[in-house]
């Protein structure tokens, strides 16, 4: 007989394991001050390029205002209880409205937050018959939604329209065998880690070959892909074969909860049956009426876009200019990869945090394969020519470093806060 | 092959089917004005009895004054990013200790919703071999984790503890032999529907002869009951066996979000690898700021729990007295059962709305068995003695109309709002 909590003392997972030394500083560290393309992190200045504050709207002077007034009219506990109960309000119907039309779909659902609204969504809408066919590097929350559902699912390799046939033609037998059920396919807009963007075009013109619908995650497209910013699917010509349009409030939106929009009959359904929404509180009305006020702005200010990219494509160019592998990102995530273990990726964070003064992400072993290092970086609005300039200078001296073998040291140095 | 939207449309679920003569009225109606006993609902004054605003803090001055303040010094959009990528702060983690102080635990770690967080923690504490022990009424979010879990699970009779002891003896068996793993048992402080509070001080007995640890929900618990309003397992003098403690902010505390409190090192654990939170944005600054000085508050000022009691047992006592059944609470959730159908249930919440100026939640077939109608008050320290009296005569008249058999009409009344 064993005790669960003697368990996971033993194995604190792939992160958890180096908290000892990395607690603060690798992980949970604190970014101090307004949001923007400068901030604090322990006690220095930093150029950030962690947040996912695209169009710069976090601290732009008008939601600024609208989130105080907001607060101050409504405060942060209207409505109370769950949409259906008693937490509806005319704010909430309208954000919905709003966010149908710019996507151009009949309704929308809010959700009060995107993780469980995604994830609860696949549930309510698929049975134990219906076969979810989804890209392999799908996010977290898409994940944990299949890891609700009875059914099959059937994954493809990542963007790869070959597989995702294949997969749709083992669906599609299935679903004969069964004599009931259908298929629903799940893929994302851009893919947040390396930035490509979904293939969707060639997505939706399967349907003319299969019979499926089309849930499509577009947390880091809605804002900056498409002629008008309503994302990915504008982008590549296809919104009206993406059955299912999700994304996230926490990104280009800079706040906090989720819609999906779709068919006036579909999201009547979930909204009746989704259960993250019907047993849990829904959004609070100062993020509802900030999130109108983010929307309008978003919709009627596109220089904001624009400048995001030319941020964007600034630094991507500049990257690319010396020698950088920045992958086949098709968006503004700006993945860098390079090649080295563990604790030269930390000891060349820490050379770009304590002495170049630039904050960055990065991903290492265990989640891809060792030996590899990718730092990811989120071009802003806010970002200016010189934090840009800057940035390009420090990537190219660290990395003659990290070639050089300057970064090789034996463990990672404990840079953990006292707690 | 089937159009998984076609076959949603046809059937559009229990409370859905009802929706083209119901939106707005019975599901999804809209409460507006400040958040206290009386609101309005279409435009009538009501004495509101479905927000669980315990003590009144939503729309308390010195939180309206915490909400404007801090979301004017900090926006809505501070910080961006997850907890362990970039969304932490000094405020947050003095959430965090200071809960932990409040419910006598080591540690806590702050959930960015209750819903997810607590699904997403009870997957990231159970592998495969573990079983899960859970109690048969448990909400929404708890049976959604157990729906994650790889493993057993083992449901027993709402607050049975000898079924319950009869499951943990069927798990131990498992256990054995499996030859690994441990067991999870999962109840509420108080269920939210009943108003009865989960056996916890039988329950923790139970650890004399078996080995398990304990999650415990205290949604309603927390801040209502207790000498100090640190929950159920206060209440019953056993919260040293209460392994990991949670609640959701979005009852007493009257704003959203939610925590587990418990030993340190599993706390960290699930920091370090608690899904919902890894890969989702943490809690916008001014909720925590919020919630920070909402539990000063809620410690502080026992003089609101005191005034929730006394609302609470007054309006209990007042309807025992007028022969109403009010079932077995022990809490301050007040369920009142009667008898009758759907359609009957309908009639009658609309002749206390309409007529009385009384809006309180109802439960219905096919949630509850056929012919059983449950009326769900929730009283709240900011409800005042002639809102309590109305009611009761309310539900007097209503009653003797209910039992003559007034409110039999032939279907359920176009209510809906136009959309």
């Amino acid at each position: 007989m064993a005790d669960i909590f003697e368990r996971l003392i033993k194995h604190y997972g792939p992160i958890g394991q180096h908290r000892d030394r990395a607690h603060g500083y690798f992980a949970f560290p604190k970014l101090e001050g307004e949001i923007g393309s400068r901030m604090k992190f322990r006690g220095k200045e930093m150029i950030v390029w962690s947040l996912n504050n695209y169009l710069g709207l976090a601290n732009h002077p008008a939601i600024r205002k609208v989130d105080a007034d907001a607060a101050a009219e409504f405060g942060m506990a209207l409505p109370m209880g769950a949409r259906m109960m008693s937490g509806n309000s005319n704010y909430h119907e309208q954000l919905e409205k709003e966010l149908a039309e710019f996507e151009g779909k009949e309704d929308s659902i809010l959700l009060n937050f995107g993780y469980q609204g995604i994830m609860s969504a696949i549930d309510a809408i698929c049975g134990r018959h219906d076969v979810i066919v989804y890209d392999a590097e799908s996010h977290a929350c898409i994940i944990d939604g299949l890891r609700l559902h009875p059914g099959h699912r059937y994954v493809y390799k990542h963007n790869d329209i070959e597989d995702l046939e294949k997969q749709l033609e083992r669906a599609t037998a299935l679903i004969e065998k069964q004599g009931s059920g259908g298929i629903l396919v799940i893929t994302e807009g851009v893919f947040g880690m390396a930035g490509d963007q979904g293939k969707l075009k060639e997505t939706v013109d399967l349907k003319s070959k299969y019979e499926f619908r089309l849930l499509v995650d577009d947390a880091h497209g809605f804002g900056t892909l498409g002629d008008t910013g309503a994302g990915a699917g504008e982008a590549q010509g296809c919104q009206d074969g993406i059955d299912l349009y999700f994304s996230t409030f926490a990104k280009s939106m800079a706040s906090i909860g989720a819609f999906i929009a779709g068919p006036r009959v579909i999201i009547d359904y979930i909204r009746y049956n989704v259960r993250s929404q019907i047993f849990a509180k829904s959004l609070p009305m100062p993020i509802v009426v900030g999130n109108l006020k983010r929307l309008d702005m978003l919709r009627t200010m596109p220089e904001m876009r624009a400048k995001l990219w030319e941020n964007a494509l600034k630094l991507q160019q500049g990257l690319k200019d010396r020698g950088f592998d920045i992958g086949s990102t098709n968006s503004v995530v700006t993945p860098v990869y390079m090649k080295g273990g563990v604790e030269e990726a930390t000891a060349m964070v820490m050379d770009l945090r304590e002495n170049y003064g630039i904050f960055c992400s990065i991903v290492v072993y265990p989640v891809i394969p060792k030996g590899h290092i990718i730092y990811r970086l989120i071009p802003t609005a806010a970002h200016s020519d010189e934090d840009i300039q800057r940035t390009l200078t420090a990537f190219s001296e660290t990395k003659a470093k990290l070639d050089a073998g300057a970064y090789k040291v034996e463990a990672i140095p404990d840079m953990a806060e006292s707690r």
